[in-house]
């Protein structure tokens, strides 16, 4: 029968998929994160050199519930009381980490030309830590338990709150808007409380769910039914200002409260497997490298990307500085990677008009090379950090 | 972060997938099969009722990967050897559920007015049988083993061969071309070739690679590796003018030749739970029931499904007159639903100019309706072959 009309997105999901296995597995072999095999694999086949593949809605729907089951995933690794244990050091992470950068972000931007108001804008796109390619490298090394990755969820999440709000601040600045005070602690208090009661009462509910998940015939139907939360709370989440991916990882968290924990971790596996690679390699697809073949380009971005990095390591560093130097190293090398967040600001940006076209070209490039370089590094301080004697190491288990 | 742009389709995604599951579970509680329920959650949640989903190219690509992994795991359920002994008997069934209705489906449409050349083209969607939701009943009730669903896939595979033959040659009379043979004949050749050369070469290759598919870093290659195999055939079988699920069902069969068949089946199915409801969900959504409201409406499309419930019957069940009166009715109960290939078929029609509205509404209707009266009939006559003494009775042991 004639269903020809479908065969072209099959054949970009093949290549994706097959690109980023290959891909993952030479940089595995490379001692490498395998993260950063599909990446490098989405800029391969992307528009940049073979133009094998092209973003389109099919491919961004994929790359976008690879990356909410991925953090759905990591939350089902994540303990409400563990995080709690470690919610003062989060915090403080998540508050120095935006802090840094904001201010470090806003003087570039100042020195390169921009009025005060618009350099808080761009400023804005140094913020904001993407937490998929963090939890990625930590989960292929199995340091979910760590004390550092605690810290860093915790403060992806509250780095999140922060973020939403700093740029609802700098929107409201561009137009010369009153800045409404009420109006900012109306939107902090509703994510605040959107993330509270959805961790602290959806565990308490899930703890005694258990039962309830095996009621449907479906023999799957713990799987379904967190799953169905799962989708449900990300797109609450995103009602709320906040990224899908928070409400996906509370949704992974408050899962991991019922008895059926290890049977859904290991059912989550497969999605991932299957689901998660279309993330990565899309966000490796939309680098522009033509928009950087030029020395003036390059240099500029060595110093936008220098200041992305110092910035959240001196940030993340100084929040968590309680861990002892290599405990404070990793976790401000976890908050490094802007990821596909630094990619939306700087979208926004320039639909806004206030980020010029190089500009926007910088950001971007900068929001992925964060995230290609952070795995490799984060890779190696844990791998050391887990010979040494540490407070709890944990050998690799997991994919 | 500001997400939004992301979180109208997170919604659809939640809306169907929670609808699915809802109505599975009444379905099932009603002892129907689960996909009666997900076909009707799609009327529901669809365009002609609630209105809250409307078809886009995001739900489309989900439904698509969906029954291309739900036939991938009947194939993983299906063993080659047991394909060929029924080899002739799925034939002699393919070739008569084709004749019939071919030849009763272009005498309804002379009869409403078409000349026999459009006849011939309106005859070619009363042929095709949709693989997908007969295979998923089967799966459901564990009876993927019985040699009555051994007979339904082969006859399904040769039977896709079959259609899209017959469409070729009714495109070819539409524009009065001189129907070329040679042509024809290699169209047969070519895809004959790659289901035979896939079926018997890669059965081969696969029984040998076992230890391949355990080589790279990755934990879960060997499900990576087998889903990129699945993607690869479902394009490939496009490239031969087949459905992309043909392509799926040899990968997965050929896939079950490997030592790691059964953590491969276990792993496929938190695929399935999560992507089959996909296409379920988006095969219900495409009745228009407005179309078919009024008393001439509803009589022509009894007519119409009359005529393609019972050439199907007849057809397929003279094939499998050799499985006993029983037998022979499960095969054509089976190879009666028509699903989405019936309204690509039609879709085909009215963009060529050959279907009137009305028609297209009727066989678009009559294509959804087949799919969902034949689940709970197939499931009866099942349930009571099962109690009986039969064969091979196996006991339900998959979702």
């Amino acid at each position: 029968m004639d269903m020809n009309h479908g065969s072209g997105t099959l054949l970009s999901l093949f290549i994706v998929f097959v690109a980023a296995q290959i891909s993952a597995e030479i940089a595995q072999r490379l001692k490498l994160p395998g993260v950063v095999g599909e990446i490098v694999a989405g800029c391969v086949v992307g528009p940049s050199v073979l133009g094998w593949v092209r973003p389109t809605e099919a491919l961004d729907v994929l790359a976008q519930i690879g990356v909410v089951l991925l953090l759905f995933s990591v939350g089902l690794e994540t303990r409400l009381d563990d995080m709690q244990r470690v919610g003062r050091r989060a915090f403080a992470v998540a508050v120095l980490g935006v802090i840094v950068p904001f201010a470090l972000g806003s003087l570039w931007a100042h020195g390169s030309g921009y009025d005060w108001a618009k350099s808080l804008f761009v400023a804005a796109a140094f913020v904001a830590t993407s937490a998929g390619i963090t939890a990625r490298v930590l989960q292929e090394l199995g340091a979910l338990k760590r004390e550092e990755s605690r810290v860093i969820l915790g403060a992806a999440v509250i780095d999140d709150i922060l973020a939403m709000l700093l740029l609802g601040i700098v929107t409201a600045l561009q137009s010369g808007d009153e800045l409404r005070l009420s109006h900012l602690a109306l939107v902090l208090a509703e994510a605040v409380g959107f993330v509270v009661v959805i961790g602290f009462v959806g565990a308490r509910v899930m703890r005694r769910a258990s039962r309830l998940l095996d009621a449907p015939i479906n023999p799957l139907s713990p799987l379904t039914i967190v799953l169905a939360l799962c989708l449900g709370l990300a797109f609450a989440s995103t009602q709320f200002g906040l990224a899908a991916i928070i409400g996906a990882f509370l949704a992974g968290m408050i899962a991991s409260e019922t008895r059926q924990r290890e049977t859904l971790e290991r059912q989550t596996q497969p999605l991932i497997a299957l689901l998660a690679p279309f993330f990565f390699v899309m966000t490796g697809a939309q680098v522009e490298l033509a928009q950087l073949a030029s020395a003036d380009a390059l240099l500029a971005l060595g110093v936008v990307t220098a200041i992305a990095i110092v910035s959240k390591l001196i940030g993340g560093g100084l929040g968590a500085l309680g861990l002892g130097a290599r405990g404070a190293l990793i976790v401000g090398v976890g908050m490094i990677p802007r990821g596909e967040v630094g990619v939306v600001v700087a979208s926004l940006g320039l639909a806004a008009g206030v980020f010029t076209p190089i500009t926007y070209a910088l950001i971007v490039a900068m929001s992925l090379l964060t995230s290609v370089v952070t795995p490799p590094v984060l890779a190696m301080l844990l791998r050391c950090a887990a010979d040494a004697p540490s407070q709890n190491p944990k050998p690799p288990d997991h994919q």
